[in-house]
């Protein structure tokens, strides 16, 4: 009111599908921020908002006035030009373990800035402290330094970058507000804006086991990032990528590293190649590198090499022995036939409920916990051999992750697989 | 989650456009109550109530899980039927004090369970406490004993009534939610159901004094509650009636107080008599009184007897002078002319901005202050004559007074006022 503006008057203005100007969104977001407005006016908010709607310049400044509420960062000074990556997370999405160090190979620096799982979905901080000894947090001139030196750095994004941002998330999450595209979109970007990278890719899944189900809603969410990146000066595109069945054949913490380390080491699934190769190639040509070779750097022991220089930097034991769960378990195919479809949300689910993911984000993650794959959509498969295997320390956790993989493959006697598209589109600016 | 319902998952189906099941409204009021469901959970439901709306059955089932969350009263024990009104709120709305005593005078018993005011409508206890000693909080069992004794009493809702409509009414305040038909119908029927009514009578206002402006959607509320009603097993009829200009000559307490006085001595504005009369029928209608005639009860002052004996009841001095404000100023007619309209909501305003209501519900009203009109639509005013006096204990009100009181008033030289309908329509089950 003191400041000519009122929480309910701006709560209107949406409910009753206007505009919001853009003093209504710097002063509510600071307002939030400061506590002046409150958590269930907020949360009215969201709902208008998610019911509602927001055209491009109202998200494009509801991003500004969350950036706005924080610290920004500066690579400018660096002497290579920076690309990140950031994806909507899926089940076994372990893509930036391999990826950061590949690019960073071609002289590009790759700051990622990352997050820990909650829900089905992994976090990549939880994956690599699966490694002895490596720690996430970071200090920014920690940061800045192995970005000159390694050119690469997978760290814990700091308190001080939109905190408006990390305040209303977990607002939403209680609310039933986390599925509005406005705001999803903008609380991504205005991390990855106040973070300064020069160029960004955005990996933004479709399917069961992806946050948005249905291509058309997730090509809105890719197009409007992709929009707040560009206004923003940020080159900024999109891959929309395939995330009904795991990528590759790990989900779990420590299993997921192997997998990458297999990647690095010029093996590895097909389909986890094919995707770090392809973001590789996006981060490379949007950061100046166009003629740059990834599959040749990871088939040489390039991108190899930066993983080493990158984990020991962090204080990662790069030849200590992984954590391997102390209990496996395997499930069987209960039938001769081509294994057509493999869930990806079960499986997600159930890595999590072995001890891989977390309830609360306060809870502890077991580093050997997850599931692993022994076959893939398309594979011929017989009777009584290991579709699965089910790791974790904490073996009564078993029968509620087979409870929700009950149903999860789908195997057929004269049935073909449809083909699988890894790459469903592509969209920029 | 332990009694098998979830806060977010009951705010996902409205928000997704899906009805309540009973077993979710009645959890999340029951939880809500209990503070279990957290104020900003229940603000995004009424967010999604208010854009999605409810069917009568959910706005039902909301209703009946309101009266569950407190205690219930019960009049079948005494020797007359029960009518009740309620009105939705206008400027210079006393109706209340003059119908209560006249619908008693056929030996009705009406039980007016009111409020107080906040914002530009006055509230009828705030109006009845300008008399010496009058007082407005009853244990159940004085209430009972006056309506046995007397036939009327007007006086504060227990705190026990519906106890999650007034967690919810102060949360809707605070975060745009107040304007959702179901919620608004649902917070009044509760109560109105609760106090055990055997029939009720709703005024519902329309115009620019009143808080719908539309007749449209007044209409869609008059005929939810009379569903409401009717389905919970109360006679229940609404009138829809005008609210574009104030209701009698006066808006404030004792000023409201002085005015009902005189219709209850058979005079009074034409208006507020039409109104009151017309009240009085259909609650005596209801009531099984069909051949009782209150034009005649106000005319020869046997609604007076039960005026006093009301007011004596609870502590009030019935021939001690009324209070009166320190200052008075008037606004002058600027033009010769006919007043084609004088708006309701702006002498709201300027009565409560003079001190006859209050911004916040802990603070206090003078009993003197408000708004006295000395034309009304269709008179020919003379430039230079009084239009209005403003009366207030504290002069500097004045000047805010004046503000909104700018352009209230339309005097047209050759101009006709429309002739007002009072009573606009009439529904009923």
């Amino acid at each position: 009111m003191s400041e000519g503006f009122d929480a309910v008057d701006v709560i209107r203005t949406k409910r009753d599908g206007g505009r919001l100007s853009d003093g209504q969104i710097d002063w509510v977001l600071d307002a939030y921020t400061r506590g002046v407005v409150a958590e269930e006016q907020m949360s009215a908010l969201a709902m208008a908002i998610l019911l509602n709607g927001m055209d491009r310049a109202e998200i494009a400044r509801w991003t500004a006035a969350m950036i706005a509420s924080g610290e920004r960062m500066d690579f400018s000074g660096l002497s290579r030009p920076t690309a990140d990556k950031h994806s909507t997370g899926g089940v076994g999405d372990k893509i930036t373990l391999p990826l950061a160090p590949l690019v960073a190979v071609f002289d590009v620096a790759v700051p990622q800035l990352s997050g820990r799982g909650l829900g089905h979905t992994g976090g990549t901080l939880d994956k690599l402290e699966a490694i002895p000894g490596w720690r996430a947090e970071l200090t920014n001139d920690e940061m800045m330094a192995q970005l000159e030196s390694v050119g690469a750095v997978i760290c814990q994004a700091g308190a001080g970058l939109a905190p408006a941002d990390r305040k209303l998330y977990a607002l939403r999450d209680v609310t039933g507000t986390v599925e509005a595209i406005p705001l999803i979109a903008s609380s991504i970007m205005s991390k990855k804006i106040a973070e300064g990278t020069g160029s960004l890719v955005l990996d933004v899944k479709v399917g069961t086991g992806a946050f948005m189900k249905d291509a058309d809603r997730a090509r809105e969410l890719a197009r409007t990032m992709v929009e707040l990146g560009t206004d923003a000066g940020v080159r900024t595109v999109a891959l929309l990528t395939d995330m009904s069945t795991p990528l590759g054949l790990t989900a779990g913490n420590a299993l997921e590293v192997r997998e990458s380390l297999e990647v690095l080491a010029g093996g590895g699934p097909a389909d986890v190649v094919e995707l770090t190769v392809a973001l590789a190639r996006e981060m490379l040509d949007a950061a100046g590198r166009p003629d740059a070779d990834p599959a040749a750097a990871l088939a040489d022991g390039r991108a190899m090499d930066v993983w080493r220089a990158m984990i020991a930097a962090q204080g990662g034991d790069v030849d200590a022995p992984l954590p391997v769960a102390r209990e496996t378990e395997q499930v069987l195919a209960p039938a001769d036939g081509v294994l057509t479809s493999l869930d990806a949300y079960a499986v997600g689910v159930a890595a999590w409920r072995l001890g891989a993911g977390r309830a609360r984000k306060e809870d502890p993650v077991q580093a050997g916990a997850g599931v692993e794959l022994h076959a893939k959509p398309g594979d011929t498969v017989r009777a009584g051999q290991p579709l699965l295997t089910l790791h974790t320390d904490t073996p009564e956790r078993f029968e509620r992750a087979r409870e929700v993989l009950a149903g999860a493959a789908t195997i057929e006697a004269d049935g073909a697989a449809a083909p699988r598209t890894l790459l469903l589109d592509r969209i920029e600016a």
